[in-house]
């Protein structure tokens, strides 16, 4: 069951490119929003328009019956939320704790066990669509965690996301990304490769996605991400080095299961390239610059 | 300026699965059909509605002022537009021909070359959209050649399809839809080891094309044919055997470009894996077969 719109009190940890933008819908929405993140300034805007700021991810969910996360790494979460003083350590009994980072399937499990225990309600519900879903709240949503706590949480979900799922139990949800980002990888691999040899041959590029662009080629990268990587606009939308974490993750949990994916390792070595080069805060597009053109 | 129709006779040399359906729309365009295929009986239902049978591609060429060719492999172009009695051979000084079958830029450079010393106007073209597009007459046509060849010979491609481009001289064609070609290995890797995660992480793999088949993961491929490696439908709409051509052909000029295409080359060796195993006659889907699952 739904929870009540003004018994919600939500937290938002994490105010980075997505998280502003996650956030602010709670207040558009009419939601009480309570915030925190590393860097103070990130929350100025979401201040301004009536947001509470607390100092730590623990205060945020001593003041909240729903604690929504959107950090970095997975040691980020870990830490925030099984920390000394952490989310976990501050929460009441029946709070609803969301982590919307892309992080590892077996700390999620880690995480909904321990809150289990103390009575709290885990779900992790990672997002796809970048910067722009976050912004005009088109997100796709992959949660993991039991029934219940889904439809309690779904329309805090539709204030941020249009395309929302529960695929399993804990764990699920990030899983569902890492299938995500390994499918990201490849196609941004292929749209790479084919307008490489594009260029290579002597072709006008834009022409070609013209031609390429609306058939069995046809990718959302291709089209979104291959006009800039022609003209050499490596403007992060998602951040390469955010890519490596993810694609890090996905390499670890298919060595556990024992599969090889061969495309995803070429596109792991790639990227580690170009981070390398100096691309780390550059976005995904400049794999390009990884076949020399 | 476009041909004049009634006085247009139009050759069609190679009936397979896409040039029936392709030559058909002749008919139904009101166009005179003069047809020849290795096996006869593939021509039964156009001759059946009124197209002229010849029993060589150069009778063909003889007998009409278009011949569009769609065979199988680089040799069989080369042997019938340029081996004795082929198509160079038969055609009359003012004949348009036109190679469709994905094939070598560099055989059409040579066929463009031969068929100018004998006045003939010859264009490369070949096609994306698979047996839908070419049943529907929605085929994305990828061209190379002269301007006014490409401007006379406009009416007939859109006999045949919608996205129809002159991307450059003679090869130009071939080169593009080596660009296709390539972006589709990608994204057939990418699909194929997303699925395989999904499948081995223990998640429902129909239930995370939902989630991920609308957002940056999105892709032709990842929608039409990720149902298909789920459920093992292997049904051929493209063959395992005329995409290791077609990659074969890419990698080649990608070396004689000095580029490196490494996600193109593991795809290569997949479907080279697959095709060992049995798969040549199979869908170009059946590449999840190479992951085990």
């Amino acid at each position: 069951m739904a929870l009540i719109k003004n018994e919600t009190r939500v937290g938002f940890i994490g105010l980075g490119i997505m998280g502003q933008h996650m956030a602010g819908h709670f207040l558009d929405a009419g939601y009480g929003l309570h915030v925190h993140n590393r860097t103070k300034s990130k929350a100025d805007g979401l201040l301004g328009r009536g947001a509470t700021w607390h100092d730590s991810p623990g205060e945020v969910a001593a003041n909240t019956n729903v604690v929504i996360t959107m950090v970095g790494y997975p040691a980020d979460v870990e830490g925030i939320y099984l920390g000394d003083g952490g989310i976990l350590a501050r929460a009441k009994a029946g709070t609803y704790v969301i982590d919307m980072t892309t992080s590892e399937p077996s700390l999620a499990v880690r995480i909904f066990k321990a809150a289990r225990k103390k009575g709290i309600h885990s779900l992790d519900a990672p997002v796809s669509g970048g910067d722009i879903g976050a912004r005009e709240a088109r997100l796709s949503i992959m949660v993991g965690g039991d029934k219940e706590d889904f439809d309690a949480i779904l329309p805090l979900f539709e204030v941020m996301g249009e395309n929302i799922r529960l695929q399993g139990g804990a764990g699920a949800g990030q899983h569902t990304k890492m299938c995500n980002q390994i499918v990201v990888a490849g196609n941004m691999l292929a749209a790479a490769e084919g307008l490489t040899y594009a260029m290579r041959s002597g072709l006008d590029p834009q022409a070609v996605l013209k031609s390429i662009g609306t058939g069995a080629a046809a990718s959302f990268l291709l089209n979104t991400f291959g006009p800039k990587m022609i003209t050499g606009d490596f403007a992060p939308g998602f951040f390469v080095h955010h890519f490596i974490k993810d694609m890090t993750i996905a390499l670890k949990e298919a060595e556990t299961m024992g599969i090889d994916l061969p495309a995803l390792k070429t596109a792991k070595g790639l990227y580690d390239q170009i981070a390398d080069a100096g691309a780390r805060e550059e976005g995904t597009q400049a794999l390009i610059k990884a076949y020399g053109t």
